[in-house]
C-alpha cells in the first residue's frame, strides 16, 4: 500500500492546472432574455446612442434655464406653460424665451428647452402661468443623448459572465442575442466495486453512489452541464475504457476515485493513460482532500476526487468550480458566497496544511455561530448537516472558539 | 400631481407585505437528481439506516480491540492474517482471537472484528502474521450501522431549499424522487407610452423596456418562472385588463409602473381594483425605490416596482425576491451573496430613509475597493456598472471614505 506523495498546496496545485488550461471557446447564438449566467464570448458594443432624446429625470417643467437664473421664493421667474410634453412621442411644441411646457419623468423634452424645474420648485401663478422659486442650470434634470451609452461604446467585455442587469441593459439597446460560450460539459464517473446506482437496494457491503449526483448538482451550480457516466468497477482496464468514452464526449473529467489506497493509485495510473501530459498534481496539503489528482489529458482537465463524499466535496469546489469557469471563459471568476459568523469551538490543524472544516450556522441574537461538525470524516451526512466551510490557512495551527470566521456556504 | 406618501421603513414594509402572504404549498414530485434549488413540501425521513453494514473509514486491519490493549512500538501484539475483506460484498472469514483481516476504506469489516488499526501502525511480521504497534479502542475507525442516519431519522425538514449535498446525501439513502413545491410563477408587466418591445426601434421619445427583462432574470434567480406579459399603455383600463389577466394566470404580479407621479398613482389605483384587501404599502422611506407599492388581491401578492431602472431592481431585491422564497414554502431564505469592501468616497443619506447605493467593485492590494456610483438616478447603465448595492442603515445619515463595508452583490 503506497502512500508517498510529493503534495503542493492548494493555491499552487490549482496554478498549474490552469496553466495548462486553455479556454474551450465554442460559441453559440442564444436570445439575450435566456442568457443568465452564460459568458460572453465576444465583447459587446452599443449600435446606438442611449438615450436617443432629451430625456427628463423628472416631473416638472421644461425650460430654458436663463430664464430661470436669479430666481428666488421672494422674485420668483414667472413663465408662461405653452403645453404639455406627451409620454413616447416628441413635442408638437418649440420653447421661446419665457416659455415652459409641463413634462414628466422619462419624457422627450420640447425643442428649445435646456433644463428641466422639478415640480417641487414651482408654484401656479393663475391659468396658462407658473413662478418659479429657485434657478436650473442648463442640463439639470434632463438625460443628454448618448449620455448613459454612446454609439460604438464596449458595453460588456469578452469573458463576462451575466447578470440580470446586464440582460435588462442589453435589451435597452436593442441587442436581443449574444454570442455566447457554449456551456462546459463535465463528464462525471465513479468508481468502486462497492458503489451501486441509488435506485437499487445495495447487497451487505455495497453503497449507493453520493458522489456522482452531488458532483453533478455542483457542476450545474458553476455553470456546466454535467453528464453522468456511471460507475466503474475497481479494474485498471475497465475504468480506462469508461474514462475514454466519458472523456471523449465532454470538456472535462472528474473521476470520484474508490476509497482505498489501491484504487486511487489505480485512478492515478488511468489518468496517465488518457493522454498528455497526464497527471500534473498527485497529492495536495489539504484536509480533507489530500490524494486529489489534477490532470490534463491531451488538452482535456481530468480531476481525481477522493472518494469520502465530504473529501470530494470540498476538492470540487476547490478545484472543479474554478476548472469550470476558465473553461467557459470568464474572466473575472464570482466571489464564492461567504457568511461571517463566530466560531463556536477550538479547531485544530497542522501547520503547512490547509484545512476546510464542515460547519453548521446557527443565529444567535441576531449573528451567526458557526459549530464545526466533528466526527469520523466519511459519514455521507455530515455533508447535509454542514452548511459550509470554514478555512484554517497553511500557515495556522488552527483557530480560536469566540474568533469571527469567513463562512464559504455551500 | 399629488404625491403624498404615508412611507414605512423598508423592514417594517417588508413584514406588512409577509404577514398577508400564504404560501401556496401546491406540490409536484420531482427526481431528487432535478431538484437542486427547489424546496421541499414535506418533510424527509429515512426508510433505513446508513451505513447498514459495519464500515472501516481506514486502511488497515480489522480486529478484535481487545487483542491490542497494552501494545506499544516495544511490546507489539501479535496477530495473525487470515484473509483479505474484499470490497462490495461481505467478507466469508469470522475473527477469532489474535486474528486480523486486510480491510479497505468503506468496506465491510468481517464478523468478529470491532475495530480497524491503521496500516501505519502496523508492521509485517513474516507470511501472514503483523505486529499492531498502537491499541485500538473498540469501534475506532468503524461505523456503526445506523451511526450516519438511522432508520426513520428526519433528513431533512419542510420547507428546505435542495442544494447539491442533500442531492447526493438523498440518493445515497435511495431517495430518487421528491415531493417540493411548485415554482412560483411571477407575472411581470410593464407600462408606459413611450415603453416600446426591444426588438423594434424605438421612435421619437420612445424607449425599449428594460425592466421586464431585469425582473425576469431576478425571478429566474430567485426560484421562481417569470411570466412576461407585455407591456401596458398608460390608460387605466387598458392597464387594469392586462393586470387581471396576468395575475390569473400566476402566483403573484410586479408591475413596473410608469415613471411619471400621475401614472404611478394609477398603478396603485388599478391594483386596488384587481381584489382586496389591495394596497397594504404604498411608499417606502428607501432611496432608490420611495414610491413602492406592496398589495395583496384576493390572496396574490402584487407589488408596483419604481419606472426607473435601478429603482425598480432595488425593490425587486428588496421585496419580490423574499417574497418568491415565501410562496415557495421556504423556511429560511438564503442569505444575500456579500462581500467586504474598502468603501473610496463619502456617502450621503438622510437619517429615517434606508438608502442602497450602486455601487462599483474593483480589486486593489488584495482588497476590494466599493467605488459608488453617482449620477443620474435613471441611466439604464448604471446598473449594468454597479456589481452591488451598499445600504445606508436608517438611523445613519451617511457613510465615510474608507469605511469597510458590506456589498450586496448582485
Amino acid at each position: 500500500m503506497p502512500e508517498l506523495f510529493n503534495v503542493l498546496p492548494p493555491d499552487e496545485a490549482r496554478e498549474v492546472l490552469r496553466s495548462h488550461v486553455t479556454p474551450r471557446l465554442q460559441r453559440e447564438t442564444v436570445p439575450t432574455e435566456e442568457s443568465l449566467g452564460r459568458v460572453l464570448a465576444v465583447e459587446v458594443t452599443s449600435r446606438e446612442a442611449l438615450p436617443s432624446f432629451p430625456r427628463s429625470t423628472m416631473d416638472g417643467y421644461a425650460v430654458r434655464a436663463r430664464d430661470t437664473f436669479g430666481a428666488s421664493e421672494g422674485l420668483p421667474a414667472l413663465l408662461t406653460v405653452i403645453g404639455e410634453a406627451p409620454m413616447g412621442r416628441a413635442p408638437a411644441m418649440r420653447l421661446g424665451q419665457g416659455q415652459a411646457a409641463l413634462c414628466y419623468t422619462g419624457g422627450m423634452t420640447p425643442e428649445g428647452a435646456d433644463a428641466v424645474v422639478m415640480v417641487e420648485q414651482t408654484q401656479e401663478a393663475g391659468p396658462g402661468a407658473i413662478e418659479v422659486v429657485r434657478p436650473v442650470a442648463p442640463g439639470e434634470n434632463v438625460v443628454q443623448p448618448g449620455e448613459d451609452i454612446r454609439a460604438g461604446e464596449v458595453v460588456l467585455p469578452r469573458g463576462h459572465r451575466l447578470r440580470a442587469q446586464d440582460i435588462g441593459g442589453l435589451m435597452g439597446l436593442g441587442v436581443t442575442q449574444l454570442e455566447v460560450t457554449r456551456r462546459p460539459r463535465v463528464a462525471i464517473l465513479s468508481t468502486g466495486d462497492e458503489i451501486v446506482p441509488p435506485s437499487t437496494t445495495p447487497g451487505p457491503g455495497r453503497v449507493r453512489d453520493v458522489n456522482s449526483y452531488t458532483a453533478s448538482a455542483q457542476v450545474e451550480r458553476a455553470g456546466g452541464v454535467a453528464l453522468r457516466c456511471g460507475i466503474a468497477p475497481d479494474d485498471e482496464e475497465a475504468l480506462l475504457a469508461l474514462a475514454r468514452e466519458a472523456l471523449g464526449a465532454a470538456d472535462a473529467l472528474v473521476i470520484s476515485a474508490g476509497s482505498s489506497v489501491s484504487t486511487r493509485d489505480m485512478t492515478a495510473q488511468v489518468i496517465n493513460r488518457l493522454g498528455s501530459p497526464g497527471v500534473l498534481v498527485h497529492g495536495v496539503s489539504l484536509r480533507p482532500g489530500k490524494p486529489t489528482v489534477l490532470a490534463v489529458c491531451d488538452g482535456k482537465p481530468v480531476i481525481g476526487l477522493p472518494g469520502n463524499p465530504v473529501s470530494a466535496m470540498v476538492v470540487f469546489e476547490l478545484f472543479v468550480t474554478p476548472l469550470i469557469g476558465w473553461l467557459a471563459g470568464e474572466t473575472y471568476p464570482q466571489e464564492p458566497r461567504t457568511v461571517t459568523a463566530r466560531l463556536t469551538r477550538n479547531v485544530a490543524s497542522a501547520p503547512g496544511r490547509e484545512d476546510w472544516v464542515p460547519v453548521r450556522l446557527v443565529r444567535e441574537n441576531g449573528e451567526f455561530c458557526a459549530e464545526p461538525l466533528f466526527g469520523k470524516s466519511n459519514l455521507i451526512f455530515t455533508l447535509v448537516r454542514a452548511d459550509g466551510l470554514v478555512k484554517v490557512p497553511l500557515d495556522k495551527g488552527g483557530l480560536y472558539a469566540g474568533e469571527m470566521v469567513e463562512v464559504r456556504v455551500w
